[in-house]
C-alpha cells in the first residue's frame, strides 16, 4: 500500500445559499481544492451525498458534477450511507490511491437542503432511520437522539447543563470559523432555555439544516513531496455498522459502529486515542458528540459529560473536539461534512486555522456517522 | 494485485414483487449468493441502488441491508451512479478484493421501483437526466432514446425494424430465463404494432419497470481454489463518464463513455473485442443495445442495427449479446441491472444456464450504463 497526502482542500460559507445551486456550489468547492492542491488533472472522483434525490430531485449526481466540473471522461462515483457519505467517500478515495488505482482523486461531499421545505427536509432526513420500524410510528431524529440522551442521564448521571456545554464549547470555536454557518457564541443559558425540540432536546442541541460542499484532493505522498507540497497523510481507516433501529440495541448510550471504525484506524495507524490532538466529531446532537467522544476512547463509558465540563475537549484542553465548531455551529450538509472534517483537520495540520489553530497539532481524527449511529467512519491524519 | 474470483451469484425471479419487501428482496438474493459461494464470513459490503429514497422513501440502505443480512458490524456502502450503480458497485468490490483490503465482499444491486405509482417512478427515473435542463424541458428518459433513435437512423441508416429486432433476440432469449419478468417471445409485428412511447419507440422497444436484486461473492482466486471453486475470475474493470445532457455531445449516437470503459476493460484484461464470447449490455431501449455494441468495439460506428439483422448478437451469433434477455426481458430494477449482469456471465462460464446456455463460454463482459450514458462501467471475466 502507499502512503497517501491531502494535499488540496476547498470549502465555501455554509448556510442557506439560496442564491447558488447544487452544482455551483459543487464546483466552486472542487475548484478551490484543485487549486489549494496545484493539480489541474484527476483521475477518479468520489462524491458523498445523503439524499440528492429528495432535496434537489436529482440522482446520477456523481456524472453530473464531473461535467460541471469540466472533468467529463473521468470515473466519478457518488456514495451514500446517510450523514457518514461523505466520510466514506474519503475512505474510498484513500484506498484508490493508497491501492495504486489511482494517482489523484478529488474526493467531495454536498447537500443542499434548503431548497425543501422544513417539512420535506425532517421527511428526507427521517430515510437515515428505519422507515418501517422507526419512521412510520412517527419518530424523527431529534426524537431517536433524545431517547439515548435520557439513557445516557440516566444510566451515567449526565446532567442537562453538560449537554448544553457541547454546544456552547462548539459555538465558541465556530464563532472563529469564517465558513460556520452560525458563527456566534451560546451560553449555557441560552441552550438551556431554547425551544424544547424533543425532551431532554432543545433547539441549541441540533446542528442546523445547511447548503454546502467540501473537497479535498488525495495523491501518494510521494507525489505530493515531488510537488513540494506539506504533507499531511491519512495514516488510518476505519468504517463500520450498527443496527439501524435504535431499539435494536443492547445499550442506547453505546455507538458500537464508531467503536469498531475507531479501532480500526487505530490499529491501522498503530495509535492510541492519546496519541491525537484534535479530533472533528459528529455532533448532529449535543449528545452525540458526549457518546462519541466514549466510543472512540477517549474517557470511559459515562464519562462524555463530565470530560465537556472538565474542559477537557475544549479547544485548548487535552483533545481538542470539534476546533471547526462542529456541526452544531459550523452547519451539517449532511453528506458534506464527513469531508469537510477532513479539510478543518487537513488545515489545522498546516497551521492555518487562525484565531482557533490549536498549537503545534500534529495528528488529527475525524469521525463521521449516519443516522443513530449505524454506519461509522473514521480517519487518522499525521502531519510529517 | 491479487487475482479476483466471482465464487457465488444469487438472483430470484424479478417482476412485480409486492408480496415482498426491499429488505427481503435484498436478504433472499444475499442468502442465495452465500450459499452459493460457501462462506458465511463477509468483510465488506457494497450495495447499488439508484433511489431508493425516491422508490420506497428509505436511504441509509447499506447499514439496513448489512443489519437485516445479520451482518451489522460489517463496513457497508452505498453506491449510485443511476442505472449504472450496481456496476459501479461490482467495480468497488473488485478493487477492495484485489487490493488485499478485504478478502471476502458481496456486491449487490436492488430496487423496488412498483411501490410507487407510475408517474412516481417516471419521475424517479428523469432524475438521472439532467434535471435543469433536461427534465425542466420535460423530457425523459423514452424521450431522450428516441432523440438518439432518430439520429441513429438518419445517420446510420438504421431501420425501425432493426430496433425492434433487437426486443424480437433479447425476448428470445428471456423465454429461456426462470427469472426474467417478461419470459416470452415477441414477434416483430408485435413491436411494430405496440403502443407508442416517444416516436420512434414503441412500449416493446422499452424495458420494463421492476423490483428484483442480484448479488455476487468475490474473494482472492486463490482462496476460491483452496476451497475448490469454480473459478471465474474478473480480469477486465473499466469505468467513465460523459456529459450528462444528451445535448452537449458532439455526436448523438456514440457513447463515449461506453467506449472509455470498455477500452480500459481490455486494457486490463489484455483483450480485444473479438475475443468475448458473450456480453450483457445495458439494453434499457432497443436502440441502446445498438449503440453499445458500436461503441465496446463489436461493430463499427453506426453498424449496430446491421449486426443485429444479420444474427451476429443472436445467442448463437458470433457473439452472443444478452443471453439473460437483457433488461428488456429479465427486467430492469435499475440499481441491480449491473449486477445481474454478472450473475448471468457467471453461470454461462460456469455452465449452469440450461436451455439459454452458450457452449463452451469462456469469456464474458458486462457493461452497464446511467443516464442517457453520462455513466458507463464494463468488466471482462474469464473462466479458468
Amino acid at each position: 500500500m502507499r502512503e497517501v497526502a491531502a494535499i488540496g482542500v476547498g470549502i465555501t460559507k455554509w448556510g442557506e445559499l439560496w442564491e447558488k445551486s447544487f452544482r455551483d456550489i459543487y464546483v466552486e468547492t472542487a475548484l478551490l481544492a484543485l487549486e489549494d492542491a496545484g493539480v489541474d488533472k484527476i483521475d477518479s472522483m468520489y462524491v458523498g451525498s445523503m439524499s440528492s434525490g429528495l432535496f434537489v430531485a436529482q440522482e446520477h449526481i456523481a456524472a453530473l458534477l464531473a461535467d460541471y466540473l469540466g472533468r467529463a471522461s473521468v470515473p466519478s462515483t457518488r456514495v451514500e450511507t446517510a450523514c457518514a457519505s461523505g466520510g466514506v467517500a474519503m475512505k474510498l478515495g484513500y484506498m484508490e490511491v493508497a491501492t495504486g488505482v489511482s494517482d489523484v482523486v478529488l474526493v467531495s461531499g454536498i447537500e443542499k437542503m434548503t431548497d425543501v421545505s422544513g417539512n420535506e427536509a425532517t421527511y428526507a432526513l427521517g430515510t437515515a432511520a428505519d422507515q418501517e420500524y422507526e419512521g412510520y410510528h412517527g419518530i424523527t431524529f431529534p426524537g431517536l437522539y433524545a431517547l439515548i440522551a435520557v439513557a445516557h442521564m440516566e444510566k451515567y448521571g449526565t446532567t442537562r447543563e453538560q449537554l448544553a456545554m457541547v454546544a456552547v464549547k462548539n459555538h465558541k470555536n465556530g464563532s472563529k470559523n469564517p465558513v460556520a454557518q452560525f458563527p456566534f457564541e451560546v451560553t449555557v443559558d441560552q441552550v438551556l432555555n431554547s425551544v424544547k425540540i424533543a425532551d431532554p432536546l432543545r433547539i441549541l442541541d441540533c446542528s442546523p439544516i445547511t447548503d454546502g460542499a467540501a473537497a479535498v484532493i488525495l495523491c501518494p505522498v510521494e507525489m505530493a513531496k515531488k510537488m513540494q507540497k506539506p504533507i499531511v497523510k491519512i495514516i488510518g481507516a476505519g468504517q463500520a455498522t450498527d443496527t439501524i433501529e435504535l431499539s435494536q440495541r443492547k445499550d442506547l448510550t453505546w455507538l458500537n459502529a464508531v467503536y469498531l471504525a475507531a479501532n480500526g484506524a487505530y490499529k491501522m495507524a498503530d495509535k492510541k486515542p492519546e496519541d491525537i490532538d484534535l479530533v472533528e466529531v459528529h455532533d448532529c446532537f449535543t449528545i452525540a458528540e458526549i457518546c462519541v467522544t466514549e466510543a472512540r476512547g477517549f474517557v470511559e463509558k459515562g464519562k462524555g459529560g463530565e470530560a465537556v465540563e472538565q474542559g477537557l475537549t475544549a479547544i485548548d484542553g487535552k483533545i481538542s473536539v470539534n476546533p471547526s465548531g462542529g456541526l452544531k455551529s459550523k452547519g451539517h450538509p449532511v453528506g458534506a461534512s464527513g469531508v469537510a472534517q477532513a479539510v478543518e483537520v487537513v488545515k489545522q495540520l498546516r497551521g492555518e486555522c487562525g484565531d482557533r489553530q490549536i498549537p503545534d497539532a500534529r495528528i488529527g481524527m475525524t469521525q463521521n456517522m449516519g443516522g443513530s449511529g449505524a454506519s461509522a467512519v473514521v480517519h487518522i491524519f499525521e502531519r510529517e
